[in-house]
C-alpha cells in the first residue's frame, strides 16, 4: 500500500533538481537585511546589496494626495533559524552531522518571488503558495490596461519542474484555478495581470458559490476599502485545518489532492490577512483584518464578519507572522472601523458601481 | 464551523513573536556559501564567514582507519528562491507588494538548528521536523558516555512559543514521542543524547508493533551499516501521503492532530534516506538508500526491501532534495551493495550482539 502510494507519487519526470540547487545559492544578500527606521541616516539594504536611503522610503510620508506609490521597500532575505553553533565548532564530537551539506541541502525551499504585482512564497509539498502578498490603491484600481481576456494560465517556470503545480493536475478535477491575488486587483498592466496567472498564485478553490460568488465578493470588499484608505495590502493563502470527528472524538486535517499522479493539495480554508493604510507612505496607522473562509459554498447571506478571526489564529495554523514589525500603537481593528460585509450585485452591476469611483 | 475550528487553534497565549522576528533575522551569513570542490585552492565559508581550506575539508581523503572524522563542513544558509527584480527596480508600476515587509516578513521560518548530535529544520505548521540530519561512525557508537536514562524530553525554546510542539500536546494521545534521530545513535555524550530529547526530533509515532518494534529494528538496520562503511549519515523525516478511497476513487490526505487544542500533526508516513560514505572523508562513493514506512504496525516479518523506494518519491512527497550535489559517478545504490533487511532480536540479544562489534 506504502509502496503503491509511493510509486504513484514518484512518476514522472525527475526534472529541475540540480537548478534548483543552483537557484538555492544565487540569490544571497551581501548584507544583513534592515528595514528602514525613523532616521534619515538609517539605510535599507535591498535584496541585491544596493543600500536605499531612508529618506527615499520615506519620500511620501506627508502626502495625503491620493494613491502616491510608497518608494520600494526591499524584500528582507528570511534568514532561516537562530543563530546556534554548528558542531564543527564545538569540541570533542565524534561526527559531524552537517557534513550532509555536501550532498546539497535537504531544503525546504520557499520559492520566493517578487513580481510587480505580487510576492509569492510556494509551498513544494502541497503545490499550492504559502502566501501571496499584493497592494492596491485608489488610482491603482482605476488604470485599465489589462484584461484577462489577453491572459492564460501558466505553470510556474521558477518552480523546480518536479514541485511544479501543473495546467494537467486541475484539467477536469471539480475545482477552480482559483486565484489568490485576484487579476481584477492587477488591471493597471497587461503583464501585472498576467502575473497572476502563475499556478503559484492558485489554488484549487470551489467554484460555483465560492470562488465565483462569496470569495469573489469578499475580494470585491477589499477593493471597496480604497474608498476609505489610501494604500491597501492584502496577504492570501491556504489553509489545512482539523475537523473534530465525532465518531472518535479525535481532530483530524483531511483534504483532497488533485493530478494523476496525486499533484495539488486542495486547502480546507483560505485566509485573508488586510492591512488597510491610513496613510500611503510607511509609518502611519494601520486597520488590520484577518479572515478564514471555508473552501465550500457560502451563501450570500452570511455575513463576513462571521468570518473574522484574531490574527493570531492565522498565524498558529499557517506557521506564519503577518504584522511582528507593527506597534501596537500603529494597529486598528479593520471591522471597528469600518463595515466588514460584502456587497452582493450582478456581475454587470458590480462592474457599473466600480466605474462610478 | 470553520469560526469554531479556528477558534480551538486560536486559543492560549500570544507567545514568542517578536522574538521569532528578531531571530529570523539574528543568522545571516556575510559571505555566499560554497561548498568545497576537488580544488585544493578553494575554501568553503562557513555561517559565520570563516573561510575553512578545501585541504582541510579534504584531509582524510585517503584514510581508511576506522572513524576518522571529516573535518566540518559549514552549514550552508538557503537563500530562499531565484533572483527576481523586486516591483521596485521595475518602472512604472503604481503598486509596491513589497511594502508589506515594513511590518514584518512572514516567512516561513524552518528553524534551522545545528546542535552536536543532529541538524534539524522544523515545521512550524505541523509542529514537527522537515527533516533531522545525523552522523555515526564504528567509532562513534562503541562511546558510551550517555544514558537515555539521565535525558528528558523537551520543549524546545529555540523555537518561538506559538509554534512549539508541546509535551501536553503527547500526553495520553496514544501515541509515542518518537525519536527522529535516535538517542541509540547518540550515546557518544550525555550532551549530545539530550539534544535528541527535544520535541524538535519527535514526530508523534505508533508505539507497538512500529516505533518500538519495526521502526527500531529499522534503527539497528541504520546502525549496522557501520560494520561495512566507515561513515553513515541519515535524514529522517515525516511524510503525510495521500490514499485513494475507494468510495470515490480521490486522493486524499488524512492525519490525526494531537494536543487540545489540536497542535501536533500525526505523519502517514516516515521516510529514512541513508548515505553510507565508502570513505569517512568527503569526497569518497555513497550507498544512497531511501525507504518510507508507514506510521502503523508492521510486522517483523515483512522484509525492509519493500520499503525502498527511488529517492525522487521522497523527495516529491516532502517537498525536499537530498543529493542535488551528489554526482551520478560516486553514486551506489545501497540495497545493491548490502543486504537491506532487519534483524529481529530481543533486547537484551540486541545489546549484547551491539557490544561485541
Amino acid at each position: 500500500m506504502s509502496k503503491a502510494t509511493i510509486a504513484v507519487i514518484a512518476a514522472v519526470s525527475a526534472g529541475a533538481g540540480a537548478a534548483a540547487t543552483a537557484a538555492m545559492y544565487s540569490m544571497r544578500s551581501d548584507k544583513k537585511p534592515e528595514l528602514a527606521t525613523t532616521t534619515t541616516t538609517t539605510t535599507t539594504t535591498s535584496t541585491k546589496g544596493v543600500p536605499v536611503p531612508a529618506s527615499q522610503v520615506f519620500s511620501n510620508q506627508t502626502t495625503t494626495a491620493p494613491a502616491p506609490v510608497p518608494a520600494p521597500v526591499p524584500v528582507p532575505v528570511p534568514a532561516p533559524t537562530p543563530a546556534i553553533p554548528t558542531s564543527g565548532s564545538l569540541p570533542a564530537a565524534p561526527v559531524n552531522p552537517a557534513g550532509l551539506f555536501e550532498y546539497g541541502f535537504p531544503g525546504p525551499v520557499a520559492d520566493l518571488a517578487a513580481r510587480q504585482a505580487l510576492v509569492s512564497s510556494y509551498d513544494r509539498r502541497t503545490r499550492n503558495p504559502h502566501w501571496v502578498a499584493e497592494h492596491f490603491t485608489p488610482t491603482s484600481l482605476t488604470i485599465r490596461d489589462g484584461d484577462r481576456k489577453n491572459s492564460a494560465f501558466l505553470e510556474d517556470p521558477a518552480i523546480p519542474e518536479k514541485f511544479q503545480a501543473k495546467l494537467k493536475d486541475y484539467f477536469r478535477s471539480g475545482y477552480d484555478r482559483g486565484h489568490q491575488v485576484p487579476a481584477a486587483d492587477c488591471k493597471w498592466s497587461q503583464k501585472a495581470m498576467d502575473e497572476t496567472f502563475y499556478l503559484s498564485n492558485m489554488c484549487p478553490q470551489v467554484g460555483e458559490g465560492f470562488n465565483r460568488d462569496y470569495w469573489a465578493h469578499f475580494e470585491d470588499f477589499c477593493r471597496r476599502l480604497t474608498t476609505r484608505y489610501p494604500s491597501v495590502r492584502v496577504v492570501t493563502g491556504p489553509l489545512y485545518l482539523p475537523k473534530r470527528d465525532p465518531a472518535d472524538n479525535k481532530w483530524y486535517v483531511k483534504y483532497e489532492v488533485i493530478g494523476n499522479p496525486p499533484n495539488v493539495a486542495v486547502p480546507t480554508h483560505f485566509y485573508k490577512v488586510i492591512y488597510a493604510e491610513e496613510q500611503s507612505a510607511p509609518g502611519g496607522k494601520v486597520a488590520l483584518g484577518a479572515f478564514v473562509l471555508p473552501n465550500a459554498v457560502i451563501p450570500n447571506e452570511k455575513p463576513l464578519g462571521d468570518f473574522e478571526v484574531p490574527l493570531e489564529a492565522v498565524e498558529r495554523a499557517s506557521g506564519l507572522e503577518f504584522a511582528n514589525k507593527l506597534p501596537a500603537a500603529r494597529r486598528k481593528r479593520l471591522c471597528a472601523e469600518t463595515s466588514c460585509s460584502i456587497v452582493v450585485k450582478e456581475y454587470a452591476e458590480r462592474q457599473k458601481a466600480f466605474a462610478k469611483k
